[in-house]
């Protein structure tokens, strides 16, 4: 009933027509739409007008079509990401604060990390990470951590894959690759050096959740070569225990709890 | 072609469905979202299996129904609402981080107030304004200045409506609103007590973007009784300007600006 000749779907199209706007592309003809979504023109102009309609989509003073305010309003307050990120600001904002350079909010998703937040700081390292931008799992420090704890199985698919090697510091094979996890999740943190652009370094620990999965990576992004690992860690795995438990978390259950000492009861 | 037996489009329905989440409301069993969207549950079941195949909702832990993280993406990249935020971020955060209370950018859309921006402060006053969340255009200080920096027929139009009265102080008359609106031009700011809840107090700047069009309000929330107006109007116009300039604007071209000294020129 929703399909066209082609089997396509209304829903399907509509995707494409949506897709078809990207940062560099907040606004254009209806023509030049059509042209980017491959679709014909008549079920472009058509799709468009339903769209107009509901305030998916809207038209810029210039007689352009936009994503629509509505559309961002119905996804915005409903979205999942608006939990994460309300639970994260306040932890994010004292982070960039005192270090001052750019802070992101980064989560896995189809084997990407992909930024929900980003706090820039005016004059810093280069960043590529934007929101709503996404990077590749094994070249950023946001990737690493979520990769580090992610299940083995999971670890093992990513690693089955080329690994695009965009820096001589790019990590492109299994072998290091399982190195660098392991080191990770020892220290509870990735510190990498030009591993995407070489003259950025990222710092990223995991945010984990009420079930004491890695949900998100914390991440700052500095000059290469400016980084102060000593100092920059502690503040921010201090932030992402805060953040993890504004999401429910309860601390670790197994791993560095020693408990060599006896505590006397209080009285 | 695309519509069902009562002539609904897809896309209408597509809205329906979408519309069915809120922030109280963000996943739900298909059973519910059927109830909650009125389509009848084959429909709803249908709709729902195109949406997740297209990444547009998706299945939680629990195998409820969520927005998906693939529609927040979509729409967040490219949505021109971004552009505004990211020029406003920093801004915000300076404002955020020398008042220390509730900091929201918003904007005007159908008739009322929608926050695209809220930066939250850990304890202040009681906040309802939420990211993705509106309030009515007569009862917020952000609405009032959007208001009355509006062209005069669309003011009329918003007065010659029932304008709903929140709590003793909100402005209900057409001649107190007209009063209101002239002063907050005269002197370039809106500073209102308890207008919307009685323990909250607005203070709210147009931005204007290249066109020298008031696109946004910056408002900080403080309790009642606790605003430090002299001090904090200052600094919301320095950083409304700042806003502005980022956007393109290039000042005032007419309004208080006053020439009565000869500037010497610097040899």
């Amino acid at each position: 009933m929703a399909n066209s000749p082609t089997g396509e779907s209304v829903i399907h199209r509509l995707v494409r027509i949506i897709s078809a706007f990207d940062a560099a592309h907040t606004a254009m003809p209806v023509s030049t739409l059509a042209r980017r979504t491959g679709l014909p023109p008549t079920t472009t102009y058509r799709l468009v007008d339903e769209m107009l309609e509901e305030g998916l989509l809207e038209r810029d003073p210039r007689g352009k079509v936009r994503i629509g305010v509505r559309m961002w309003e119905l996804v915005s307050r409903s979205s999942s990401m608006l939990g994460l990120r309300e639970a994260a600001f306040p932890f994010c904002e004292d982070v960039h604060a005192v270090v001052q350079h750019h802070t992101t909010l980064g989560i896995l998703d189809q084997d990407e990390v992909l930024y929900i937040e980003r706090l820039s700081a005016r004059s810093s390292a280069v960043n590529i990470a934007k929101i709503a931008g996404r990077l590749p799992i094994h070249a950023c420090s946001s990737g690493l951590v979520l990769l580090a704890y992610s299940p083995k199985e999971y670890q093992d698919r990513i690693m089955a894959r080329p690994l695009t090697k965009y820096t001589d510091s790019t990590i492109t094979t299994p072998a290091l690759m399982r190195q660098h996890l392991a080191e990770i999740r020892q220290h509870g943190y990735a510190a990498m050096r030009g591993i995407i652009v070489p003259e950025s370094s990222g710092i990223a620990v995991p945010v984990f959740n009420a079930e004491n999965r890695a949900v998100a990576a914390l991440n700052v992004i500095v000059p290469a070569r400016e980084e102060n690992t000593a100092a920059t860690v502690p503040l921010l795995k201090a932030a992402a225990r805060g953040i993890s438990r504004t999401l429910g978390w309860r601390g670790e259950l197994t791993g560095t709890v020693h408990r060599t000492q006896k505590i006397p009861v209080q009285r």
